[in-house]
């Protein structure tokens, strides 16, 4: 059973702001205007000290002195007032009956040992009340499926299957953004901060649950309870993959690391044997780490080994098939049934996987390809690559395959490479809006279809022990 | 000494389209426009059988019936009749006193042998006449110091310092749309197809003296004569680094390259230790060359082994020093001489290297520390990290960075990542536009750094020796 309170962080009924403020460049700003231009349909309160009203992004807000005076229930409380006053503002929470309470304001336990007794204190008064808290030392929550995004961050989060939990503020605003840019698709992000109360756990254990989320990336930096994290990771990777990224590998970087979040050095080993164990991903770039959130989690897992390339140009085709033995995928080489792909491709192709549906291949050649290797039960995944030619828009081809993914229900992992220019990344874009995983490379689709191999055995491999 | 025709093939004083077309669709119209469009400032001369008149681009041009009807000298004749015109025509050419030949027509030595045969008399009649043959089976060449962009491919090459070679026409012109969307300067691109008689190695050649090229980039399949390249390569590699990307690492991978290309299967290690020997850096995929390609195209040579990291983030800052340690590259960790930093950030910041600023570092704190790094002795190379914060906009970030490392002098090398959204990007894209190399992840510039490194290293051993 999920946690009610943690719940409400993603499916508040209604959020107060609690220091809103009407004026740009405020934080208590942002958040609203956020709310407002995303399009949460819930109850939006505004509460400052200061009262009187506010106008937002054309929309007008009393603003209630207290939570106290709001006159309704109230799920959430989004708390931005300083540090100071944070104490007090918990406490009416606790009065009023809110369920969480995301605490931005920072000047806690990142400060030292005085902001950490605070810290404890606060979540003392949260759970008298049964409140739970998130943060502080944050940057907010966004909640896609309810159009909700209470940060402080950018507005436009594309709606998706990925939950990003990032430990770093700076960091998780920018790859927020970067999200945006790359066309990721995300369910949920949430800025844990300092972990006073709600810890990465509690969001697997939520997200295991929730069926707008298809795979977890975390940005973590240290974990308190080690234990508790990893027993979790495992019972939630058997349902769902997590991929993490976590810097500080090198002995150099770990000390980088330590001075930097006060985490023990030279841990890191510790961290490789536990994520293995769980069967979390560990991503070594920001880039790898987005590369297979894509696949991982949009796409189904594969009921076999055999892997299909479908490619126009022969150098593509070897640059994968290198990644793809890299990486220990498995090339379907049966060739009698290949042979269906000599349909597709003027004589001089070559129907061996890598399938060369050759230069010439235009869209014909790529819809019946594609279609056939959807339809045939021996073929478990496949991955369509394209070198941008003059024989077809890639954009075209990005629509053939979002039709024919769809029309075959989408029971396949099925990746994409689009090698080119201006069109190839509109073809690349329109793609993953479609949570169809594409990329400008070769090897980036084949090392993302690894990851989800890699994640599907090692749960075959626990259900089997 | 450089080959005068080879020199005619990037700075003809006048070039003839032989299988010129005003209708577009056509390869003889592509190019024809690609050469008035792109802004090519010799004599363009349209031929064809068909005589008239023809209008590119709102400009008119006589179309002779043959090349030796031209009033004037031709330096270069770009041919794209069909093949079994082309023996005729490059007979007139040496009749005409042509210097050099890219011939974009297929249908020669990929065919099989027959094809070869005849590609054989056209060098022999070439040479017969003085004149070199590129291709057949390309898509032409650029030449952007010269505004000449004689090919079939996108119009708006960026200049810059990178050559870039293409076995494949295919991917050589997706690449070539490549460059454009991330804006990696090119000074050439060439299509040598068949290489019938103009090589890799003859290229490597004129790139080793031309001035402006600062690296060279070889998409190979194989090559016909690997002592003559290899020899070449090494002389070149003493002055100019070369990247290489060769798909067929993989057995399987060797075996696709074989059926695609008819080259050796299994030769792959021959490759990797005649690269190693010459000083090629070899590349694993398209992203990780043109990465690497920016910084060692655009970048002077390091003067010592001191690279100096500064960050606003102390996530992206341990992400880089993992991805320096493992390159090897050697943090300069002088704290006296670190110390100099401090100035530039709040308390709580570190000078210790990785430099962390905080993430308050605003655009004082940047131009200090650039400052301070870039005139330093002690300091060789330097990374500039950047999350994105709403203290500075990463464009404004970006023009400090210009405008501190032009003032420099540009004596040092310099990389910069910046993590972010849409502004993060523009950022990177004024970045390169400017020849500084700039990327979205610090380990992708670190990784260019180190390659750079990796090629100064390679010189100073063989200078040793």
């Amino acid at each position: 059973m999920a946690d009610s309170r943690i719940e409400a962080l993603f499916k508040p009924k209604s959020v107060a702001v609690i220091g809103a403020s009407g004026t740009p460049g405020k934080i208590g700003y942002a958040i609203m205007k956020n709310l407002v231009e995303y399009g949460y349909e819930g109850k939006i309160y505004a509460v400052n000290v200061k009262g009187g009203e506010i106008e937002i992004s054309g929309r007008k807000f009393p603003v209630y002195k207290s939570i106290l005076d709001v006159p309704d229930e109230v799920d959430m409380a989004v708390i931005v007032v300083p540090a100071k006053f944070v104490p007090q503002v918990v406490e009416e929470c606790g009065q009023k009956g809110v369920k969480v309470l995301p605490i931005i304001s920072s000047g806690f336990g990142e400060l030292g040992e005085e902001g950490k007794k605070i810290e404890q204190q606060l979540v003392e008064t949260a759970h008298k009340y049964g409140m739970r808290i998130l943060g502080p030392n944050i940057f907010g929550v966004v909640y896609t499926p309810e159009k909700l995004n209470a940060t402080f961050g950018p507005t436009d989060v594309m709606p998706g299957k990925l939950a990003l939990i990032s430990q770093s503020g700076a960091l998780g605003i920018a790859l927020m953004g970067w999200t945006i840019l790359e066309k990721v698709g995300l369910s949920a992000v949430v800025s844990i901060g300092n972990k006073s109360d709600i810890d990465d756990a509690d969001l697997l254990e939520y997200f295991e649950e929730d069926e707008n989320t298809g795979a977890i990336l975390i940005y973590m930096e240290g974990v308190k309870d080690g234990r508790k994290f990893m027993e979790t990771a495992k019972k939630v990777s058997m349902k769902k993959p997590i991929i993490i990224i976590k810097a500080g590998r090198s002995e150099r970087g770990a000390k980088a690391a330590a001075s930097h979040t006060g985490s023990l050095a030279g841990a890191d080993s510790i961290y490789t044997a536990a994520f293995k164990q769980s069967g979390v991903l560990r991503a070594l770039t920001i880039g790898e780490a987005f590369d297979w959130a894509r696949t991982l989690s949009n796409l189904p897992e594969p009921e076999g080994e055999n892997v299909v390339i479908l490619t126009n140009g022969g150098g593509i085709g070897v640059m994968a098939t290198d990644a793809a033995e890299e990486e220990g995928l498995h090339l379907y080489d049966n060739l009698e049934e290949l042979k269906v792909f000599a349909n597709h491709m003027p004589p001089f192709g070559s129907y061996k996987n890598p399938v060369d549906l050759t230069g010439m291949a235009g869209a014909e050649s790529y819809e019946g390809a594609i279609r056939d290797a959807l339809a045939h039960p021996e073929m478990h995944s496949i991955a369509v690559l394209y070198c941008q030619t003059a024989v077809l828009d890639p954009r075209d081809l990005a629509k053939i395959v979002i039709r024919e993914y769809n029309e075959s229900g989408r029971k396949k992992p099925l990746v994409v490479a689009i090698v080119g220019g201006i069109e190839a990344k509109e073809a690349i874009d329109m793609l993953n809006e479609e949570g169809i995983p594409a990329y400008p490379e070769p090897e980036r689709a084949i090392k993302s279809l690894a990851a989800l191999y890699k994640w599907s055995n090692w749960k075959k491999k626990q259900k089997k022990e």
